[in-house]
């Protein structure tokens, strides 16, 4: 996994969120960032996770974090319990910081990096003034994130708790065996590449081994080609089998979108198989 | 209305416009003020307005701008008129700078806010040398909102004008009767969530008093029940009142679309009734 | 064509892929960037490229750079060949700095400015540790555009090679005869706008000249009407003729989609016609 050396550069803040980009939800966030951590960078990671889809943005979040600068904090709200009983918290994991909502969004985070400190965000003095039971993202985890990225510690934000008390996902993890891996669709795409949660890590040969395969078990449907880029020879209408940029095993069609072309959903079982000499 | 209270946070510049993100509109106006006001950050307010809808525009920004630091210049476009003999205006409101068309795209923000100065665009010296009767965005605004905020005085940029000489939106103002208030559907955002005219402040124990209830006049459509959050209790598919982040009383349906599904547009008359003990 | 003289304003580093937004690929490239160039400000030209259409790329980026500070640098990504033999590039041409693949996405910028200096990116120091096969926008063009933002030279990324070695486009140039202009469509924007490749250079007296009229000969439909902006009087629902905001003639319908509603795709032929006195 890359992850830059350096910790000299100056912070940025990240955003990833389910808002959307057509109202002005995602600009008053950043409105009210600059009036408390004036001239820090904003870097979008996206606004577009599906409505609500907490596994999505932990997924988005948990193979893009690392390449940013050490020191970087992810404000990050996908929130479907947003006024409810669920804490805001902000935590530091790695040399990262994090904020947002406690209902697994950091859970991809977390199986990466120890976290070193965990808070809920009970200390209002850094929250604006009035908070909405429909805005959190604007009225605590923004103000929040800048006041870290300005400087402030941890521990004045409110009250440590222990990571093991964090809400997790509830997700197959890829279950190894002699002659396969079991495991599920955990992200698609926007162009329909469907991403598997079996990491390149655990079959470090795929490309080189023989008799490679993957089943979607719920559609019976076995792919057996293997391409390491998508212009590389092959039919243009075929699923293939590669490497996604972040290091795990896809399902692509060249010229298509191989969720809509299969009709898979996230979730659907897969299996991927290998000869075991 | 929050206000971050500071006004020494280093200004920076909001763009909100109807350009879309499809083409290169927004980053040539962004390429245009980086080279006259070197290093001053730029957040999108929103670039989705729907095309040519002035009101929509007015909307977000009225509902948006207070919360960005003062001394911030919002560049703002949504200009059907544009190559016309509408003028192109910048006026200072409060703390803030905003420039754009004379066409009622300021008008919530001066329905808050006493305009201390304002200026038609009239001096060339501050325009690109240029000025094309279709991208007045590029040519015009763009250049004179990176003037601004680098420093430069209204009255330098052309003739200074009257407020009150303003083109105004021609809205229904809300109507307060004993125990009703009648207005109108202002806005509806991404996710269908119609939000009418009628701020909590006109009704300000809304959740606490009794009786209260909308009616959808056009639709013959009565709701009743209030949410804090839209985690609350309550059937997901049921239509249901609550405060938006704006302060003002919306509609909404909790997995779905309560425009779609209401079958509501913009300007649907609505009426808020209540007990008058 | 517009330039902003002053080459003292701080670079900035404008992105340009076919990545969309919905993903975290643009924003994993900005964190990669903002690690190695810090503080350097970053503008989105589009992200929006129809997937893999470098032809559209191409005209979106050579319409907009100029309206760039020279010394910024514009790293973009449309590169369908991604992980194939075709080589990762960078370039000096004017003031401005580009890099990318090079499959003909600086065609046009090349069309305006000589290239004062090309190198193909084979110095592995200033990629990130692994190279992906399939995200080579995160893994060479991102940390290369921001060494260079950082002042790296362009002989150090690797070896110098000749700019007429480069891909080209394969375009048809405005044919010029005594009476006509023939041309294509050469790209459609967000609103359907029909922007065809005849500059207005080719016909300044455009406006004044009569008998000027356009045929669209796939659709044997020819276009008389011309106006000077979209809000000048005229029929809502009828083609007309105007110069588009980068200086192309195009086609247009206020209230709609010409592309939809004349059924016209990039590509398609088209002949001006003009009095010749």
């Amino acid at each position: 996994m890359y992850q830059p050396v350096s910790s000299s550069a100056a912070a940025v803040i990240a955003l990833l969120t389910d808002f959307g980009l057509d109202d002005n939800y995602v600009g008053v966030m950043k409105g009210v960032m600059s009036g408390i951590a004036s001239g820090v960078p904003f870097i979008d990671l996206t606004h577009k996770i599906p409505p609500q889809d907490v596994i999505a943005g932990a997924w988005v979040l948990g193979t893009g974090y690392h390449y940013f600068p050490q020191g970087s904090v992810f404000v990050c709200v996908v929130d479907p319990g947003v006024g409810s009983e669920r804490a805001p918290i902000a935590l530091q994991a790695g040399g990262w910081y994090f904020v947002g909502p406690d209902n697994g969004l950091f859970h991809f985070v977390l199986a990466d990096q120890t976290a070193k400190a965990v808070v809920r965000l009970t200390n209002r003095a850094y929250h604006l003034p009035n908070v909405s039971s429909t805005f959190q993202g604007r009225d605590i985890f923004a103000p929040v994130a800048a006041h870290i990225a300005a400087g402030q510690q941890l521990h004045e934000l409110g009250e440590m708790i222990q990571a093991d008390s964090l809400q997790q996902l509830e997700l197959q993890q890829p279950l190894i065996k002699n002659d396969r891996i079991e495991s599920e669709i955990i992200y698609i795409d926007q162009f329909g590449n469907l991403i598997s949660s079996i990491s390149l890590n655990l079959l470090p040969d795929f490309f080189e081994r023989s008799g490679v395969r993957l089943l979607l078990a719920g559609k019976q449907l076995m792919i057996t080609e293997r391409r390491r880029f998508f212009a590389a020879p092959g039919n243009a209408q075929e699923p293939f089998l590669y490497v996604d940029s972040s290091g795990y095993i896809g399902i692509a069609i060249r010229n298509g979108s191989a969720a809509r072309e299969l009709n898979i959903q996230r979730g659907e079982a897969v299996t991927l198989l290998f000869n075991n000499r």
